[in-house]
């Protein structure tokens, strides 16, 4: 099967949904694809690129490898409040990728299931030979002036978090072999990991809601840590509340990381932290039942910089640690 | 060095060379990046993977490198007739590579300036370790309906092309030992396949003379063969046109292609392939001549499938060959 047969056969959507999607007046097949936003709207760009045995193992199931590699992706675009207009993939294959028909139309289906269901259709791309890598682009719109940034938290503003946080990192310690984690835990912890959802419902409806938003993909403490340098404040958080946000069962084992520092320090949630003063409470349960996701309020937002963990009994300083693709 | 250290040191730029870019509100440092194409404008997008070893040799000097993941992306746009926007850059370093901030700043350095150069700032990316690659998303404007597209050639239109084909695979092959190249040659051919212009300024005259074009990737044959494809017609291409193409002085060894088959077959050119009418000859010129940028008419299209040369005694079929990234 050479190039432009593995495109057409495994990524070139249908004309009719093509043509059906809003704001894409040419997809695949020319120089350049063209998107249309709707007047007065800007364009929200991101851009991953997720390699094979970092990213993710090389046994994993492809189906699994097409949605997270594309949700990854529009969980930026959730965190800026962007309405999704369509998707790039850059995709270097093996050739024994490339020959394996089933793999391939697997990491097809995962990834063009999610863009269906996101709305958010293939575009453009390029394929070549080389180690398996992966490098999406995704684009969305917003009007002017209503992005979500992360500059915009004030002192006194609540911190939020979508749905669930920890379980990721707990699936991907045990899958390493780190700690034991029984069956029932693991298909609970694994789905986190490798089918995570991305918050766009909710984006969308805490437009105009938050005073800063950011994806929690390298750990709360982290990125929370990028909103508080970015607004130039600090941040409180309550360790009762931080309990509650793992999904999953998980008693400490001796070696393993604790309840507190997977919810902390985990990363590969692809949840949303945002903040929102007080007065927007009933408004940001209101936005979130509407999106159909959970949101804790975890903490409130200092002038003084750093981050804190409040315990019934004292007050910590946290260090901010995210994850760094080059730390030693 | 981390990678958001990595990212400040040699990616971000000034902070008054952003905001004077036209169209970028946002720019590196959150979620997403935005754009603000003007009012009535398209957006054109490409993508493309560059892969160690595969499109680039190991030692390649690192400034080369940079210019050219940027360069092979805006020759979409030009084909386009697009005007560049920004692009994201996301970049898989091992860890040598991470560490070698000489190698990074002269990369970051060829990339850079001909961002510069282009009026195409850096507005986002992402870093990772891994096997080296370069993903390069470009994003442009263009006024809906003036698009350059493949499927726009009638027959009795004119066969264009920019600039000079057939040096840069010449290079590669004595680069890989295939073949002896004398250092005159080998200098003036180095700089096509390391150095190569996008044909930024001729896309955008081209607009409105141009009934289809495409940017010259994969060989002139195999490129030409998509628009051809694409609008339904066949071509005839004249031999002692295509014989003026190279820049280089070349005289076919024993085991080394032709002339000619570098020029039809190479590859690695990045030059406008384009048809127009021949009413629109002196126009094509004189856009060319605006654009600072040769071109030549090497052959017209016809209403018969298929690509043909004409010699000065015969006229042969000519197998549309392009490169394919997985063919045996």
């Amino acid at each position: 099967m050479g190039e432009f047969e593995l495109i057409a056969r495994h990524f070139q959507q249908p004309a009719a949904q093509a043509a059906a999607a809003h704001g894409v007046p040419l997809g695949i097949g020319d120089d350049c694809a063209l998107l249309q936003p709707a007047a007065g709207q800007q364009v929200a760009i991101s851009t991953d690129l997720l390699v094979e045995g970092r990213h993710f193992f090389a046994d994993v199931p492809p189906a699994a490898l097409g949605h997270k590699a594309l949700a990854v992706n529009l969980s930026d675009l959730a965190a800026m409040g962007a309405e999704p207009l369509g998707f790039t993939l850059a995709l270097a294959l093996p050739p024994e990728r490339a020959q394996n028909t089933n793999w391939l139309a697997a990491f097809s289906q995962g990834l063009l299931a999610l863009a269906s269901q996101a709305r958010c259709p293939l575009v453009g791309g390029d394929t070549t030979a080389g180690p398996l890598a992966i490098c999406i682009t995704v684009f969305g719109q917003i009007p002017a002036g209503a992005a979500l940034r992360r500059n915009g938290a004030q002192a006194g503003d609540d911190v939020w978090v979508s749905g669930h946080l920890g379980d990721a990192r707990l699936a991907l310690g045990a899958l390493q072999g780190h700690w034991p984690l029984p069956p029932a835990q693991m298909a609970c912890a694994r789905q986190r990991l490798e089918r995570p959802s991305p918050r766009l419902a909710l984006g969308l409806a805490l437009r105009g809601l938050a005073s800063a938003a950011i994806d929690i993909s390298d750990g709360l403490a982290g990125d929370l840590g990028h909103i508080l340098h970015a607004s130039g404040v600090g941040a409180c958080l309550h360790a009762p509340a931080l309990h509650r946000l793992m999904a999953c069962a998980w008693h400490h084992a001796p070696g393993a990381p604790t309840r507190l520092q997977l919810i902390l320090n985990g990363g590969d949630d692809y949840e949303l932290a945002f903040t929102a003063p007080p007065h927007a409470r009933a408004a940001v349960q209101h936005a979130a039942w509407q999106a159909g996701c959970r949101v804790s309020r975890i903490g409130h937002i200092e002038a003084t910089c750093g981050l804190r963990l409040q315990t019934p009994t004292e007050t910590l300083p946290l260090p901010p640690k995210g994850f760094d693709h080059f730390a030693a």
